[in-house]
């Protein structure tokens, strides 16, 4: 067993951009290549462009029509045309033909009476250059068409062409070497199994590094052995302008980044107050940048945006212009330590005219969390967090405009609400059913899943409603009926049959988390049958979502679940059937006009609807999309 | 010659894109393909995927540590440390390890305090599924990754592959045919001459397809002859999803675009009250959407992104999203016309805490007006203009970030301007000294270049200042002397030699615009000699850069002209010289502390700057960058 290194340190991730940034910046030598015009889109330009030739680059006529000198013109009008004819007095001329000598201007065809043999009357004078684009109208031979650092768009390459420019000097697209690190990694799908991941995140690293104008040369993955690891990186450095090594940026045995950038060059950083992002290692070997990246997906995407992204674009020669960002008011409580700065991922939504961001999972290893969010908030290192109804800053990933046209929902859970988000353009947060009425009251979302069991009258949702709003200013949007009930393992090994066996000694429970409908029905159970939920293994264990419960049952962290029949259906579970409740959109009445909430209404009356529910399973559409004022 | 059809529709913008959408819809068939998920970066799903696997699909260790029962470490603390061997007890982890039976949990490494021989001890218990990412954290089985119509981004790529996928469902990239049609067109430099025009329009649209997800397969540039242009229409068609021809769309004798249109297909519209984009076509053959676009770089640049780009992204299922667009005040009025609906190009910057628009030129010949632009302005075509100080939406071409970060100067036009926006980002209206002090009042720009002198005082821009502000709160920022003189052709055919040769029969003046400050040194040398500027000829024609002068006395199209020295050699005039000026710079004192001024001072100052000048030729350092108070 090698020795461990504990400790990494944990530099202020602002003082951590600067002191690499300039260091690796008194390194680099900008390399320059010769490209076609045609080809240049995207590139960045090393110096200004000036044109070659004029534009156009002879006197042109700008219409269609006839060519005189307007001398001979002097006094036409509607009462004294004055003749002339082809070839003496004028020439017809197509838009874009020369007007030379001795004719100075144009007629519109339009204003032309044709005569016959060559003979035409005019009504009207024309004055010198009249409808005449003169030489260098669009520019001038030696004007400067685009400046340097310029990077080049559909419309420039259009100009430069005018501009008699066939090709143009722009910086070289910078070369990132990735190496993928770690025994663990498997390439396909194929060699995938217990103890194995497939490798992604290099592919991740390829994709952005040609958004953001640069090449990729990937390595194959290289497993955790000190030696061809040292090899792979000699040959990266030599053969890229930058290299990434991922991972083996951490602390653990088998995590030699940080020792082999020390031994083949120099750690500038090792450990950033970032969060996530962390043990990143920031190095320079032959006065190359060559960084080591965290393995989870989401640190490793928070520390290449930060460090690999800045020094790409200034290869470029270009600086970092900043993601657009709103000011978006926070929906709940998040906090943060002062120990770093942390960024987190947030779905955003238009809400009540302002922008509104609630958090998503915070596990640096949920991909999936940086595949939803909408926009990422930065929480500064001297913030122990945010409260609820704040406004803060948060950068987008998503165009403001797709944002503005996005229902937000918040609430309660259920596989539907990923159906629906493949229908329309809808953004879910699960905050369980009375999160999504406090949610509501805050209006920072347009509508809100519930399914909340009024005990003493057996209704569901509207009681709640009425208690919670009672002005008559909100509506009910009748959703579906789903079954739920008790999951349990492939045989029910464990021969649990009804609530009374989540008590038992051998059985372990998983819970969903405070708040939600479906832990609101345990507990009106449990109460029911008098049964102490300190009794139940496992109560306090919480999901957040239909699916975290039934896959903890699938893979047998837990024997039973509470959670609806398409969540059980899609992992092969047992299900014990105790009855269907109402899953139904509490909605501000306001909101019934918005174009959003129109067509998600339309949604749930629709046919593609219903067949999308009968393949999941456990649902019954009765009333779907029915609107009951409250 | 040709019968020429005179007259085009002039169908309303929104009734067009309505109507040819629909018709154009109805014939859409999406295809589809599969694509490598690493090479799907940029497109479009047609269905929703789902992950194959769960991730991680094993439970695995989430730090480096032991893996121990949580079972055996009850009750352990700092004064009962409970001591483990190795294999039995525990076995040592790295992160992503499996973590199987009999362990259920993994206490971090920092927290075991090895004793040698296998032993350790440890301080704390563990609980059930501590630092263990159960099977499925990141994603389930089953579970939605993105869905239907999404464009994938790099996150999406490392999420799919976590998730199992190796290929996915996307649409097919549509294939744009281009057609560039017209005699005049040449594909190179060397076949340029009288007459003649790079073709370029095409270089445009292959880079704004490819921008757009689709594939561009451009012929040939086809003279203007109906048979041949026929075949090669017919053989577009066969081989592309949507065909473009450019231009030969107008009513000219050899605009036959609509007609063979009509012949193959149908025409659905011609003719678009839309500028600048009036002579489109709007067709269809064999059910695949057929345009004529018009031949002016901004002409066809609008009609383009009006009507085939919707296409483009539809073919794809994707909808437009709308450019991103602010509320700007336009800065001077613009008038337009109830006839069509417009769209002006505008300088844009953020000026006093809001954004301010500022109008190129209009012509629809000006590329280099689209190059320049930040912003299209749209005029509807219920508007007869825009008075200056109107709130109006400007769709951006560059990013908000970018134009924040540009230092917006509007006033009198030197080279200079140029330059320093090759070392800057600058945005620069050239409405001459006297318009720069209205734009200053008006608080629209961040600085005013001027050059005025004070008949009275002989003194240069100050006593403006103090004339129409008065106030101590502006600032004078010291720029260049420049010489400024009469530009006349080479060898001075005319014999021209002093301002009263101006006034001579034979001698062709061209102006500048009302408000340059070299226009007033004209009016004042007129009036100090007598002379009135009505026996001036040419002295109506306007010109609003110096350029543009050189150039009209370099092409004949004028024997002389009053300006810089710069653009006289630029051209290789003569210039006969009349005495330096002082071309300063007006700021709002308020400004001198923003970041944009002070690195404009900082460039006035620099040595790269007075190198730039010494190679332009013509001006004179001495107190650049030097800060008056007024």
């Amino acid at each position: 067993m090698e020795a461990r290194k504990k400790y990494i340190s944990n530099t202020d991730f602002e003082d951590a951009k600067r002191i690499y940034e300039n260091r690796v910046g008194y390194n680099l030598k900008l390399q320059k290549e010769r490209t076609d015009v045609i080809a240049s889109i995207g590139r960045v330009t090393c110096k200004p462009v000036y044109a070659l030739e004029s534009s156009p680059c002879y006197n042109a006529s700008a219409m269609d029509g006839i060519a005189v000198n307007s001398r001979s013109t002097h006094g036409a009008s509607e009462t004294n045309p004055i003749e002339l004819q082809e070839n003496a007095d004028f020439s017809y001329v197509n838009t874009g033909n020369p007007i030379n000598e001795p004719y100075d201007s144009v007629i519109m065809i339009e204003d032309v009476m044709e005569l016959g043999e060559g003979k035409v009357n005019i009504i009207a004078p024309s004055h010198p250059w009249q409808h005449v684009r003169p030489i260098g109208e669009d520019m001038v031979k030696g004007e400067m068409i685009i400046p340097s650092g310029h990077i080049v768009r559909p419309v420039d390459i259009g100009a430069l062409l005018a501009g008699g420019l066939e090709s143009i000097d722009v910086y070289k697209k910078p070369l990132l070497g990735i190496i993928p690190t770690g025994s663990e990694l498997v390439d396909s799908l194929e060699e995938l199994r217990e103890g194995k991941v497939i490798e992604s995140n290099s592919r991740v690293f390829e994709a952005r590094a040609s958004e953001l104008g640069a090449q990729a040369l990937r390595y194959e993955p290289c497993p955790d052995e000190f030696e061809l690891l040292k090899a792979r990186i000699k040959q990266a450095v030599s053969e890229c302008d930058i290299v990434v090594i991922n991972a083996g940026s951490s602390a653990g045995t088998r995590d030699y980044t940080a020792n082999l950038i020390e031994e083949l060059g120099e750690v500038v950083i090792h450990g950033i107050a970032i969060k996530p992002g962390k043990p990143t290692i920031l190095g320079i070997i032959d006065g190359k940048p060559v960084i080591g990246l965290p393995g989870y997906p989401v640190s490793t995407y928070v520390a290449f945006e930060s460090f690999v992204k800045p020094i790409l674009l200034s290869m470029q020669g270009l600086e970092e212009c900043g993601e657009e960002s709103v000011e978006a008011v926070v929906t709940m409580r998040i906090p943060s330590s002062l120990k770093h700065k942390e960024l987190v991922r947030v779905n955003v939504g238009h809400v009540s005219g302002r922008f509104v961001a609630t958090p998503l999972t915070r596990g640096a290893g949920v991909t999936m969390s940086l595949v939803k969010a909408d926009g990422l908030l930065e929480i500064q290192r001297s913030s122990e967090g945010l409260d609820a109804g704040t406004l803060a800053s948060v950068k987008l990933l998503k165009p403001t405009q797709e944002l503005r046209k996005t229902l937000v929902s918040i609430g309660s859970h259920d596989i539907i609400m990923d159906e629906i988000s493949d229908m329309m353009k809808l953004t879910s947060g699960h905050v369980g059913s009375m999160g999504g009425i406090m949610s509501m009251m805050r209006r920072e979302c347009h509508i809100a899943p519930i399914h909340l069991l009024d005990e003493e009258s057996g209704e569901y949702n509207l009681p709640y409603i009425k208690k919670f709003f009672g002005n008559g200013s909100m509506a009910l949007i009748k959703g579906v009926k789903r079954l739920q009930g008790l999951m349990l393992q492939c045989g029910n090994p464990k021969d649990i049959n009804d609530f009374q066996d989540l008590a038992r000694e051998d059985v372990v429970f998983v819970n969903r988390q405070r708040g939600a409908g479906t832990r609101i029905l345990l507990d009106y159970n449990l109460k029911k049958l008098g049964i102490d939920p300190g009794a139940v293994n496992g109560y306090e264990r919480d999901m957040n979502t239909h699916m975290a419960v039934a896959i903890a049952v699938k893979t047998g962290s837990a024997d039973a679940g509470l959670g609806v029949f398409s969540a059980a259906k899609a992992l092969n579970l047992e299900f014990i059937p105790l009855g269907y409740e109402e899953y139904d959109f509490l909605v501000n009445a306001d909101y019934l006009e918005d174009d959003r909430v129109k067509r998600f209404i339309g949604i749930l009356e629709s046919e593609e609807f219903a067949a999308r529910l009968d393949n999941l399973g456990g649902y019954k559409l009765e009333e779907a999309g029915k609107v009951i004022r409250v």
